[in-house]
């Protein structure tokens, strides 16, 4: 049953986010018991993706091209620029179609328990960009919760020393909810912000 | 934002078992994001494992040789065939110590509902490989859910059929646990079963 190729998949395999030991296992044992062409389009597509999608060298979003598109379009609001923790929260934030300003996508989130700080989510980057004379309101979209939080308070210091506007998501009742389902926190801050 | 390549990792993600839209995108962004090299090592570990890792031509467990280390050793008692679901089921049975006979590895189970029949299990070359006259009993070792059971009344079916002595690994109460915690069916075997 020692086999190098099996348990190296395996191994392999606990690089995904969420897939621990047992996961990786089933994983591997169904693809090469039952799937095996999946598995190669996989390999495939790993490889490929990784030669091909490229950081934006201004919004560092994944990108084929040198500057994405987004940044490239010329009908964007070029004084405004958000702040996203993830090309994935990017994506969402374009869904709704509410936005018409530009990016600036966080390597991450500042997590002092991993050893993330400032310097490793690109915060230096942010602030030169940030600083280019054109952009005149910074939104912070990290995520709302402790970390996300964080990286938005740091930011926001550093961004406002440069004397630029910087400005968060609202935080409020969720569209479509009950209030009696609705968090404490969430209520007190909509209480707040009352408009 | 739209990217080929990107999509392209997302789809493929999905073959793994227990992984859906929302997982699959995740996992992409993670690793395209923070683990390129990780990437490669899994895509070259696929595709490693696909072209090494070939199935017994005996038990049809996974082996780098023609014929696996279980089926050549000399030491095993060759009148016991164990029939399991899976080469995951036969390392849990090995990492016993308490079998000492050989394995014969379904390729899944019966499953009616996902168009998954006696013959897609290799139930013929199970047939086949019980009737050696060296085989003397068959002890079924499928899982004991509604599916792992219906394979095992039909396998001990067939191999009775051929004039085989076929056994079930025992239900009853797991070692360490409490009664007042253990469900009503397993009791009932218990009580059925007991000696």
């Amino acid at each position: 049953m020692a086999d190098a190729a099996l348990d190296a998949l395996i191994d392999s395999l606990r690089c995904l986010p969420g897939v621990g030991q047992k996961s990786a296992q089933r994983m591997a044992y169904h693809l090469l018991q039952h799937d095996r062409p999946s598995a190669l389009r996989l390999a495939q597509a790993l490889e490929t993706a990784v030669s091909e999608v490229k950081h934006c060298a201004r919004c560092y979003t994944f990108s084929h091209e040198p500057v994405c598109e987004v940044c490239l379009d010329e009908a964007r609001e070029r004084q405004l620029l958000c702040v996203v923790e993830s090309p994935a929260d990017q994506a969402a934030l374009e869904r709704t179609g509410s936005y018409r300003g530009l990016y600036f996508v966080l390597m991450g989130r500042i997590s002092p328990l991993d050893g993330i700080g400032p310097r490793d989510i690109g915060m230096s980057a942010l602030l030169e960009r940030a600083s280019d004379g054109v952009v005149q309101e910074v939104i912070l979209a990290t995520n709302f919760h402790a970390e996300g939080e964080a990286t938005a308070h740091v930011l926001s210091e550093q961004l406002r020393a440069r004397g630029l506007k910087v400005t968060r998501l609202a935080r409020g009742v969720p569209v479509g909810s009950e209030l009696e389902y609705v968090d404490l926190g969430t209520i007190a801050h909509a209480f707040m912000d009352r408009r």
